[in-house]
């Protein structure tokens, strides 16, 4: 197998959803409630800046808002200049003001725990402001290249149930842009084979109410340059029945430890028809997915605004007083899953057994 | 069983999508292009208007287009009022300019040759041209009436499966718009269950391209007042996961005699779903439909013009140039099918005995 240095010379992200620009100390960052229209780069050069871009959805995907909101808690504290011994009390109050964005979200509450704990530790050591900061842009940067490295690796899995010529289904955006890295999930393997000169095509179903697939992973893969069709969402099932499709490929939000697999509503469909018909269904997801916790009755899946499903980008497509049922999420037994790839190595069913035994 | 003239009084459609009027010597056609936004009644007075509505799917449908075409060869006979020895001449010029409309139509062409052969069969008995026009007025509400009658009784045979508190799961728009009788075919059974007070909902996946669950299926079951809930095509699987669904209910545009069916892209999907999930899966449609010339791969499957996934309601919501794949239709293998329910009746698997058996 190819080492991770090796292939991070070959394979370079076209896609730069977040990029921290040290001589300006600010946050460049690809608005992606523009996408694929407009590939316009904002600045977030203070707190306010960042709040909005993730309230805004500018910044969306679990890991991609978890790195902005490290960079923002550096250009929140550089605005602010706090002198070394009030600067665990500064940090208390962007702290605050970054989780308000998206109360939710796992992986913002992550970054910030990771960014505070780590000022903590070496403001006793450190002998200016400037230092801090320094230090803390280390701590911002090792949080980017741990997830781009663990794509890295996820991907390499992934190559290996990839062949010359093949055609892989996804679902909704697992990519770079959902994890900020430019790479992705799902989308790892399928960039890697392309990088290393492997002819690979995709299939991406639109994805409503929100489109990711129509608006986000079409354009990082043309993008990439790799080749990609777009398909409506009824025609899911009938492209893999004629044989279009020699894998599907999708990402994962929760995975609970039997191997039941919450994603973007959709996917379960996806799984059954690949499952009935033969097909082999991967699901791509980080150690940091997984949830040893929950029962998969304990999950409660998500619904929201009707208004989703009675629009498209503002345009109302039926009577406006309908009733609307809007499950974001949907969740796909482990049966009918071939495989789940991390960057621990490739997990088999049984799932109950092996999560534990490959994940450690 | 309700005889069929007890059901009429008991069941009248409350959305008329072609009404003849009589008096005036016109159609009166409700706009399908501009639901469900705009209940809107055109005037067809001259052949020109039925070939525009016809052209610019203000009438949409087999069935409707038939049903149309057979009042607008009146309306055209009416507009240059030939003498009874002309008649046949001019029939052939409004016949050929009919055809133009929609060449692949295979209703179109079959209500004219019926309303040409009657109109042959009676110019000789007939004493002038106002009892000619009588005679094919008479004929054209025939044919209205024996596809509304079909109908009936596919309803009829379908509302044996259905029970009080039923929820059906149906796909795109087989209702009374799509069969010009405001009945329709998939949507008749849960109508009639209505009518004869029983509680039945329906789930409405949007069907894209064309949005024809969101705007005609929602529209038709608001008008009639049974309860509707829409949802995305991507929630189809996971609605029946859940359990909400108690059965599906599809039409068909093509049935082969070993039971294949082809339908609206979509309706593959949620049949190997249902089969997997236990779920009763019906095909409603009326003996018109089976195909028994033709083997499965002899069908081909239209692909349509990429700019409808490409854009909603006139919005592009992808990258101009992208690659798109849009089949119009699936096909349904026979053995992810309960049963097809005709206005002969109820046909079990094994499909390539029984279609024969009941259709005669």
């Amino acid at each position: 197998m190819i080492s991770i240095d090796e292939l991070k010379r070959r394979y370079v992200p076209k896609v730069k959803p977040i990029i921290w620009d040290s001589d300006r100390k600010m946050i460049i960052l690809l608005d992606q409630s523009k996408l694929p229209f407009e590939t316009n780069y904002i600045e977030l050069n203070n707190l306010e800046s960042v709040i909005d871009a993730i309230k805004k959805m500018k910044v969306r995907g679990a890991p991609a808002i978890g790195i902005t909101t490290a960079y923002g808690v550096i250009v929140g504290l550089l605005e602010r200049r706090p002198s070394l011994q009030n600067v665990s009390e500064v940090l208390e109050i962007i702290s605050e003001k970054l989780l308000s964005t998206r109360p939710t979200a796992v992986n913002l509450k992550w970054a910030i725990d990771r960014m505070i704990s780590k000022s903590l530790k070496i403001s006793k050591e450190v002998k200016s402001f400037d230092e801090l900061i320094e230090n803390l842009e280390l701590e911002a940067n090792n949080i980017f290249n741990e997830e781009f490295e663990a794509e890295l690796r996820m991907g390499l899995y992934g190559l290996e149930k990839l062949h010359d010529g093949d055609v892989v289904l996804t679902q909704c955006n697992a990519g770079g842009l959902a994890t900020g890295t430019g790479l992705g999930t799902a989308l790892a393997p399928i960039k890697i084979a392309h990088a290393l000169g492997l002819k690979v095509s995709v299939i991406v179903p639109e994805t409503r109410p929100w489109l990711q697939g129509a608006r986000l992973t079409i354009y990082e893969l043309v993008e990439e340059g790799i080749d990609a069709t777009l398909i409506t969402d009824t025609a899911v099932g009938y492209v893999m029945f004629r044989g279009m499709v020699s894998s599907v490929m999708v990402g994962a939000d929760r995975i609970l430890s039997d191997g039941h697999v919450f994603n973007k509503i959709g996917t379960f469909k996806e799984a059954v028809i690949a499952h009935e018909l033969g097909i082999p269904f991967y699901v791509l997801a980080p150690k940091s997915t997984f949830d040893f916790e929950k029962k998969v009755h304990e999950v409660v899946i998500e619904e929201r605004d009707p208004d989703e499903v009675k629009t498209v980008m503002g345009k109302l497509i039926t009577l406006q007083n309908v009733k609307v049922y809007n499950p974001v999420f949907d969740v796909t037994p482990p049966k009918y899953i071939t495989a789940i790839i991390t960057e621990k190595g490739i997990i088999y069913p049984p799932f109950s057994k092996n999560i534990r035994k490959v994940l450690g």
